[in-house]
């Protein structure tokens, strides 16, 4: 592994167990056994490595793993692949999530990037209700797009942070993860239509049993 | 005005303009030409201010202004004053939901406070989600509830930190509070009774006239 690798992944790690404001460029270096020169030479600062880490990972985890609408992918499966592909990103990089809008307003070249993703995403889910809706799974009317967008894509981006927020215990684990699923689809709901019912409902009762394995710690998928 | 008074009104300023972590109670204290001892003679230290803050005033704003269900209040309209009154928690103390895991991880105090408030608010929500069941303008099963009320919730909470994130102008005016009464709206509107959906409609026209309003700076509310 190069060194900017590592000082990569050290940052991902220690920006995540002890907070991203805590850690230093020092602590990095110090934690990798280099010095702080070294490290000053593939980043000028701690804002270039988050930049980085943004940018080299963050958003191609988004992108890559970003379902595509395809005759071969169910339409519901494609929700809850998108679901699993924020959710993941989050996972991996929650530092970033923690405290989203104090980042980007440090460092107007990522929040660049990230508007940037960000707007490419809002098409990709809108794609996906599309076509859902062609696959008369769902019904909705034009004008309601933009609004089901942004709800999706609220729940979706800020669950963890909500569920973090909400309860003392703020363990990230699998049924955190289904449980955010199932917010999705209860948004989906109500615009299925009566021939996807069926399907709905068998995609809920599958999350509802896993929520509950992951609950009682029998299953972590 | 009582220093301590001074003190917490000069930390909510330069948080919500600087960035809370920029602001060290040595600027504080500078900012309001008082010695540092003078400071600490109020406050151990800058979590204590936060602690303060949220304690003295953001939760006594939000279980303040919390409409109460009763049979004077249009429960569409407690709806509307809910999102009001956290919208206004949210605009004066910014500084804290820009970063509310990363502060909350760091003060358990804090935390606990926070959560309170939360079982408090999600209780209200559903109460008002109840009256509005009751005065037979939605409907919605018993086993929905609690996913209702975490997906208003979430929306509500995240609405401005969304907002803030999606565009690389993040100027929060009256307009970005109108858009986030429709969003509420949209969530409501497919658990809309026939007989209610008139009122409904005539809610929703009102706030996209006013959103049209404030966008072209002709009325700020």
């Amino acid at each position: 592994m190069k060194t900017r690798d590592k000082i990569i992944q050290a940052s991902i790690d220690l920006f995540n167990e002890q907070g991203e404001r805590n850690v230093t460029t020092n602590h990095i270096a110090a934690h990798l056994g280099i010095s702080p020169g070294n490290l000053y030479y593939h980043f000028r600062n701690k804002e270039d490595i988050i930049l980085s880490i943004y940018e080299e990972y963050a958003r191609n985890l988004l992108l890559e793993t970003f379902p595509v609408v395809s005759p071969d992918v169910k339409p519901l499966d494609a929700i809850i692949l998108y679901m699993d592909a924020v959710f993941q990103a989050m996972s991996k990089f929650r530092f970033f999530y923690a405290n989203l809008p104090v980042l980007l307003a440090k460092n107007p070249l990522l929040r660049e990037k990230y508007v940037e993703v960000q707007h490419f995403i809002s098409e990709r889910v809108g794609d996906l209700l599309l076509a859902l809706r062609d696959a008369n799974m769902i019904e909705f009317s034009d004008d309601e797009l933009p609004d089901l967008i942004s709800i999706l894509r609220i729940v979706n981006t800020f669950w963890l942070s909500f569920h973090q927020t909400q309860n003392l215990d703020s363990e990230i684990d699998a049924s955190v993860f289904y449980e955010g699923v199932l917010k999705i689809l209860m948004i989906i709901r109500p615009y299925t239509t009566e021939a996807a019912l069926p399907e709905f409902m068998r995609a809920r009762e599958m999350y509802l049993d896993r929520h509950k394995e992951a609950l009682s710690g029998e299953v972590v998928a």
